[in-house]
């Protein structure tokens, strides 16, 4: 069997997220219906991130097996050929067989847009709290969740018999013109995770938490300690790191 | 009669242009049906450039007369509480009597977004054109538009009875990762200019017409020399200028 990985931009903004539904538009769904249209089989295409309804990717890596002769790079083409407009391959090649797009990932870069006034061209690409915000509040925050391992406290209640313990490669804040960008790389994430932290962030930045607060957040491993969830449309899943030889 | 200024952002995906029409979604028509319920009579708005169908912008300027007693600022946060969401006012400010947006407006600035690649995330904000694009030569194309005044060639027959002169104030492209930006600054534009010369200069990135061929489309006065419109979705109007007195 051929293992094909592919390389995936989408907007959420219409799709239920990543994952494949019965009822519901999903990206996982779209791209499985374009493949069996294409190889003329079914597919089974497994995702590196289950990413929620509204949230975009430009980084998104999956794979699939297949026996189709199609060449690697043919299936960019004739995926993108099928796809609707919101979903594009920006890149296919053939790996080793026992490739795994979710369990091979070493890294996940995450980013979330923030802006600073009213947009009506970034209404679905950028979440506007609607006030004022500290940068520098925020950026402390960020260099906190960098010296943290447990998320417990910023893990939806669905998660609960998961892992929490995460290692955090960068976390960091920075500003440019009306915008505010989070970026956050780690070895993993737990559900809902990233948007838990950018909300509390939030309440940071606007002085509903101080800095110390928001430290002392890790150590009580209680959601209800943290702030809302930030809005789903802000949030990014930029890329996904594997070992050299997956690439 | 109070005179009333608003800086405007919109996303023209789903409109037919700025201009009013009986038949058509427009985002003046959108703006004088707020600017309606608002105020509770009716309302002529002056925009200073009329945009076409699909295309953004983030700095239109307008402007309307009304008895209303409503507080300057409270125009914007009224107009953008009954808005929708693709629409927003940015500022609203009271301004001497005699202003008109269209014909005391000194200066326009568009942008044109190529991006040069496949995007899910850009499909309604930039062109991608899909062909290797030579960036040397689209600078130096855009040096030629800087130095000409008569655009005769460039503009739609539509606009045959106009006077085709501009004065043009800055023409330059710059490249930022995938995308590329062409900015364009001149006292006046005649209609489709943007699109028509941004469209010939890619027939130059792209090397179907030569830069010397592009400097003498300048001398033909004749539309059919030059390349096709490009489109619409990557053409953005970014700022109006005007007098001190009227900021």
């Amino acid at each position: 069997m051929r293992n094909i990985k592919i390389l995936i931009e989408y907007d959420g903004t219409n799709y239920k997220g990543w994952q494949i539904q019965s009822n519901a538009k999903s990206v996982q769904g779209e791209l499985t219906k374009a493949l069996r249209s294409l190889i003329g089989s079914k597919v089974t295409l497994t995702g590196a991130g289950r990413t929620d309804s509204g949230v975009h990717a430009m980084g998104q890596v999956a794979n699939f097996r297949t026996e189709s002769e199609i060449s690697a790079r043919k299936f960019m083409e004739g995926l993108n050929g099928t796809l609707p407009k919101d979903i594009r391959i920006l890149h296919s090649i053939e790996v080793e067989e026992d490739f795994h797009s979710r369990r091979d990932a070493l890294e996940r870069q995450y980013h979330y847009k923030v802006i600073k006034r009213e947009s009506a061209l970034a209404r679905f690409y950028a979440y506007g709290p609607g006030y004022d915000l500290s940068l520098q509040d925020m950026v402390t925050a960020a260099k906190i969740i960098k010296a943290n391992t447990d998320f417990s406290s910023f893990c939806n209640t669905r998660s609960e018999t998961e892992n929490k313990k995460c290692k955090i490669r960068k976390s960091e804040w920075r500003e440019n013109g009306d915008y505010m960008y989070y970026t956050i790389a780690a070895d993993r994430f737990i559900y809902n995770m990233v948007r838990s932290l950018v909300g509390t962030m939030i309440e940071v930045g606007r002085g509903k938490i101080t800095v110390e607060q928001f430290e002392e957040i890790f150590d009580k491993s209680d959601r209800s300690a943290a702030g809302p969830n930030a809005p789903a449309h802000g949030l990014y899943l930029e890329k996904v790191v594997y070992a050299e030889n997956f690439n």
